[in-house]
């Protein structure tokens, strides 16, 4: 995520920090996934090329940072000290779930490609891709227990059942036109914020914070996580395809209402919910006159903008959360990085 | 698993009180898979109907009544006292790992039916029997966190791994018909062993028991699982469909060579093996004169007697393993367990 981020000249001590934590994550990744199977361990190998952003091991580490009594947070970033082991840790385990989250997304939506690579279900079938994920989530409980904290295995355990619930809250409303924005901020909250306000609270548990500033990155993170899929929303409907990197109206075409939508729907007056309808059912045939005529409708009741609105609040909210730590290059960064969930196009 | 036994009178208050135990398990992975979200608790309480003979959470019990130091294992079983806590947590845990895994197994192996119910992919999509899966491994994890003992959930999550490995071990060589015995072995001990195995250790060790009859348990459950796969690879061949409840020729219509038929392609003549090359080509259509050609092929280099043979020495070491327990209606109870997995008939 950082490389997204035009950093200030003064953050770049902790760009580098954050860079080489993260490349001890990576590794840490390879070493918890290592086996002596050729037929699992080249699976693995595989799985590591889907490192991206590494948003949430990068928020982990942050909150930590930006939560710690000292002497994390040293405000001179030049004289930060390694990330502590439970840290890298726990910021390991965040990403191992997501990877396997990833896994079997792929085969959840036949999915050819990821990040250049083709996904282990197009290249090993879906027998290989169900049962790998399932590996990656064993390795990722694997290591959280290695902590011997009760309180981080459980909120790791609970965080997988709520992105599952979430997930099936999701796929029991497919198709669903009458989708009201309450149950959509359900399924999102639990699908994709919960593993990231996870990150964040346990990266300012295990810097030692107290009980209000790790209830504060929590609440960073959900919000945060939140801005972040209405973002992806956004792009999936007004998205340029080749900056975006993945083919657009991927939602609709999957019978997913999102927020612009489940607005329009609610918003419109009868024909034109009529005529979107309409549309909608054209828009598993992605041809770009119906992207166009989607784009318009949805324009036509300002419902584009009532999501960037939403998503530009919850972001105020995130950064509102964040004051409660002190100043901080790492609460600098966390800002930076809420910012530029909403303004980013890919 | 008891109800398949002939159980003599004298053993039949541990039976009651086993029977009592597993419905409190049954209650217990009920109440772990609860959800505040229709879309959740229906697909859950679906998968409760998945209870079997409940092997595993019994082999929990069982053990740790004839490995732990009294008052567990008192002879007189008529005054057995409750199955302490953390063993019924550890047996509900192996049985949702179970179920876990069966949800996957039938998305893999695009089942219809089980236990005469619909299975969750046929009756809800693919989507929902993958997430549902994982959901149950993430509560597995829940729970078995919340005994806040790191040696038991680095354990279970190891199964997890263990279990997967063997999968993917096993999808790596489909349809590899030089498939030799010492592979076949680490197939079954990972796929199917390991869990059984740690049943067994863990409710030793929850019962307080000393290091040595911990890891005979653990032996014995390990002899039993892969003598438990070798008997389903047998009925899959040689049982009779309406006693065994399931299609035959399963394993060899998906590419998996199992016991009898290593040994057989290992030790037929090239004709022979030429012969039955070309047979296993048409086992996918099921014919009942290629089954009955495959049988009679087996027979002729006596490779199901082979695959028995093994069975049964695994079945006796199991039962040697036993024997460093002090004798107790729980260990006979196991014995008994032990002769009945290689004579089942389903």
């Amino acid at each position: 995520m950082p490389s997204m981020l035009d950093i200030p000249a003064d953050l770049a001590p902790l760009q580098d920090h954050l860079a080489g934590s993260l490349s001890l994550v990576e590794r840490r990744v390879a070493d918890a996934l290592r086996s002596d199977l050729p037929a699992v361990h080249s699976l693995c190998r595989h799985v590591a090329r889907y490192h991206g952003k590494m948003i949430r091991p990068a928020l982990t580490i942050l909150s930590a940072l930006a939560a710690s009594p000292a002497p994390l947070a040293s405000p001179n970033s030049s004289t930060l000290s390694p990330t502590p082991d439970p840290i890298l840790v726990v910021a390991t385990v965040c990403e191992m779930v997501h990877l396997a989250t990833l896994v079997h997304d792929d085969v959840l939506d036949t999915a050819d490609t990821r990040r250049g690579q083709g996904t282990i279900n197009a290249l090993h079938g879906n027998e290989a891709a169900v049962i790998l994920g399932d590996y990656l989530f064993s390795a990722a409980f694997h290591l959280c227990s290695s902590l011997g904290d009760k309180d981080t295995s459980q909120s790791i355990a609970s965080v997988g059942m709520t992105l599952c619930a979430g997930e099936l809250l999701q796929n029991a409303h497919r198709h669903d036109l009458s989708l009201d924005e309450a149950t959509y901020f359900g399924i999102v909250e639990r699908k994709t914020a919960s593993l990231i306000a996870a990150a964040c609270r346990l990266g300012a548990k295990h810097a030692g914070a107290p009980a209000h500033l790790i209830a504060a990155l929590e609440r960073f993170g959900l919000r945060l996580g939140v801005a972040f899929q209405i973002q992806d929303d956004l792009l999936d409907l007004t998205g340029d395809q080749r900056v975006v990197g993945k083919s657009l109206l991927k939602d609709l075409e999957k019978g997913k209402l999102t927020l612009p939508m489940i607005h329009h729907l609610t918003t419109a007056d009868p024909v034109q919910r009529g005529r979107t309808l309409l549309l909608l059912e054209d828009a598993a045939d992605r041809a770009s006159d119906t992207a166009e005529a989607l784009r318009r409708a949805l324009e036509s009741t300002r419902s584009i903008a009532h999501a960037r609105n939403v998503a530009e609040t919850l972001v105020r909210e995130a950064r509102e959360a964040l004051e409660q730590c002190p100043p901080s290059p790492a609460r600098r960064m966390m800002e930076l990085m809420a910012d530029a969930v909403v303004t980013r196009a890919f």
